[in-house]
């Protein structure tokens, strides 16, 4: 007897997270196994409060559409179970609205923290002998999931780093004056997102010259002697730092004590002003601060092909997994080899994934802590490779609106 | 007898000056009356310090890639000169240099401040009977000269915005939360970019819900109360701002003094840091704000076709305007028709442009003074239309280097 399916989207957006969706949803519509496909607003909250709707009803120009549009269209939420031996009235909650619903197959597209709900559910769903099959797809620009090659997501936001960072260089020389410039990327304690940086290059000469991870203690007298040296050289430095950067107690930076700037005024805000400001105190007045924010997450304007595809595809393969039964999984990827580039999905127990983090090995980043290895941007240069652009209408990308902006 | 021609860039980059740039070396490969093409490096200081290249050197591939390659690629300047009746010393070497080049023909490409330098040397040329062309090429993101109908370099900045706030909109809506988003935007005294945020829409909806520009006087208090009344409506408001708004004195508030944030820590930093504040005093703890920053005037994977190709065609139509004899204008652009929308590049005498400023229209901005009319979405909308990518290599665009970086 055919079930429904239901989608929800989780934690932090992607550009390709609705490619995910997208892949779940028109695999589902080909299934035998499943009648109508339902998408959960806000994730699990939609769940709980009774809000969905479902995806047979929606527009097909629409859906489609949907593979290049950012963000999570269905809504997301930060919302964690408690422990159901603690307290279950949430999963009550939850499986009575599958059982109403003839919900069979729970998808939920998240990071870290959405596959900690994959592996509570999938184990009330065990226990209780309840026959809802619950898979973890995976998404995060972070790129910080265990087990998997890389994650959905990741891809184009180091497409959109790397091609900011190209930019940025061509702006930064264009005038004959002394120039530091630093930039701030997303990573509180992963440095996948800095490290992309690297990729971007002129003939095989690199145009950012430092490189600050989370994954190396950072000590300030250190970063001040790389500037100048750099300074020194060319009079002209691109840095690049990750918001998650610690000193050698582990205190983060953007946390620690605001420093005066010398006429006393306390300078608060992100990392890169207060590196701005250390740069400023002691090498020269010269010195430009760019952050990236949430633009580097919902870039959907430059998509890596090859992210976009790959999301699609560990949808469209969860579903196949649903069918033969397996539950409690994150759907991965594994790469089956590196040249050429060739990537298969794979299925992972979702309690070694579950509350893990993933981070650049030691070996991958280079003995002075400021850069990574050819190894490393062997691993990332094919996770950006090919370009997918949106529809455009009237001039900028056409996005499908689904929740959003009813 | 055929004389050479001399091309140079200045003022802030553009995604598109090395299209005009391109536009003029290749009319005047082309030119009977033109032999060979040189560039300046850094503006007019290159004539300066004797500083230059040849373009017919220039690999021609690498040439094609400039139409796409953001930022000046000869490099660029902020070098004002003085006026020659009373400091004649650099016009005299200026001159020299091009009587040693043969220089016959000057070219030059930038804004206000560039068009001064255009004023001054064709009125020294033609007091001296110096026999050397001089032309300005128009460039700014700002699109602030005055008589051209926009400026080269205004479509793609408008698109790059229009696109971003797409994205940040989708981004901004994904959680249930409740959200008030600051985006600030360069335009330092004309608002025409933070105008242009007016065309992200869905389906006719606007995206962004108040829009501030430097032509109209800043009241906090009104701000406030707007925001309010949008916050208390849907929870979730998104808000452009220039960094040129000033308040009723003039006072730029980028520039009035520092506010504390409630715990005594001074806030210093950019408008939108400053409106941060104020919101979160006063709204809502949940603020975030971005800023666009260089991005803004780099972004050259994000390009306007028309943008590219307007840019181009004035550069060409520079080298025909100067086969006939015309000197000490600026061949700026013609709107033919709105509907269709045509376009023709046309001849501007110099010092009705120089040193003037075009803004937005007071009839083109809503009474309450925080968005802009249909009329002036009309005007801006053609601008953007039509979408032209670089050439892409290893996943990143290939932009071409010729001065930068060797």
């Amino acid at each position: 007897m055919k079930k429904n399916c239901l989608i929800a989207q989780s934690g932090g957006p992607t550009a390709v997270i609705n490619s995910s969706a997208v892949g779940v949803a028109f695999e589902s519509f080909r299934s035998d196994w499943i009648d109508r496909v339902y998408a959960s607003e806000n994730g699990i909250l939609g769940v709980l409060t009774g809000k969905y709707f479902c995806l047979n009803d929606v527009d097909f120009e629409q859906l489609k559409r949907l593979k290049t549009t950012p963000s999570s269209a269905f809504g997301s939420c930060r919302h964690r179970l408690k422990d159901w031996r603690e307290d279950e009235s949430e999963y009550v909650q939850i499986f009575r609205f599958f059982q109403e619903k003839n919900i069979g197959y729970f998808f939920y597209i998240g990071g870290n923290d959405s596959m900690d709900t994959v592996m509570k559910l999938s184990s009330y769903s065990k226990e209780k002998q309840l026959d809802v099959i619950i898979l973890g797809i995976p998404k995060t620009i972070d790129n910080d999931l265990a087990l998997t090659d890389h994650c959905p997501g990741y891809g184009s936001a180091a497409k959109y780093i790397g091609t900011s960072l190209l930019e940025i260089y061509q702006d930064a020389h264009v005038y004959q004056s002394e120039l530091v410039t630093i930039v701030e990327v997303m990573g509180r304690n992963a440095g996948w997102l800095a490290a992309s940086s690297a990729l971007a290059q002129y003939n095989g000469k690199r145009v950012v010259d430092l490189i600050y991870l989370p994954e190396i203690p950072f000590s300030m007298e250190q970063f001040l002697k790389d500037v100048k040296a750099c300074f020194d050289k060319t009079g002209n430095v691109l840095i690049v730092v990750s918001e998650g950067i610690r000193d050698e107690n582990g205190v983060y930076l953007s946390d620690s004590e605001p420093l005066s700037d010398g006429f006393g005024h306390q300078q608060l805000g992100g990392v890169g002003q207060r590196l701005k400001q250390e740069v400023m105190n002691h090498i020269t007045q010269r010195v430009k601060c760019v952050e990236f924010n949430i633009l580097q997450r919902c870039a959907a304007h430059c998509l890596s092909e090859t992210d976009v595809e790959e999301a699609y595809k560990v949808g469209k393969e969860a579903v196949h997994y649903a069918e033969n039964g397996k539950s409690g999984c994150m759907v991965g990827i594994r790469r089956v080899s590196d040249k050429p580039y060739l990537m298969k999905p794979d299925l992972f127990e979702i309690d070694t994934i579950a509350n893990q983090e993933k981070k650049i090995p030691q070996k991958w980043i280079v003995s002075e802590g400021n850069y990574v290895t050819q190894e490393c941007l062997d691993y990332m240069q094919p996770l950006i490779m090919g370009e997918k652009f949106p529809d455009y209408e009237n001039g900028l990308p056409a996005f499908s609106v689904l929740k959003c902006g009813e």
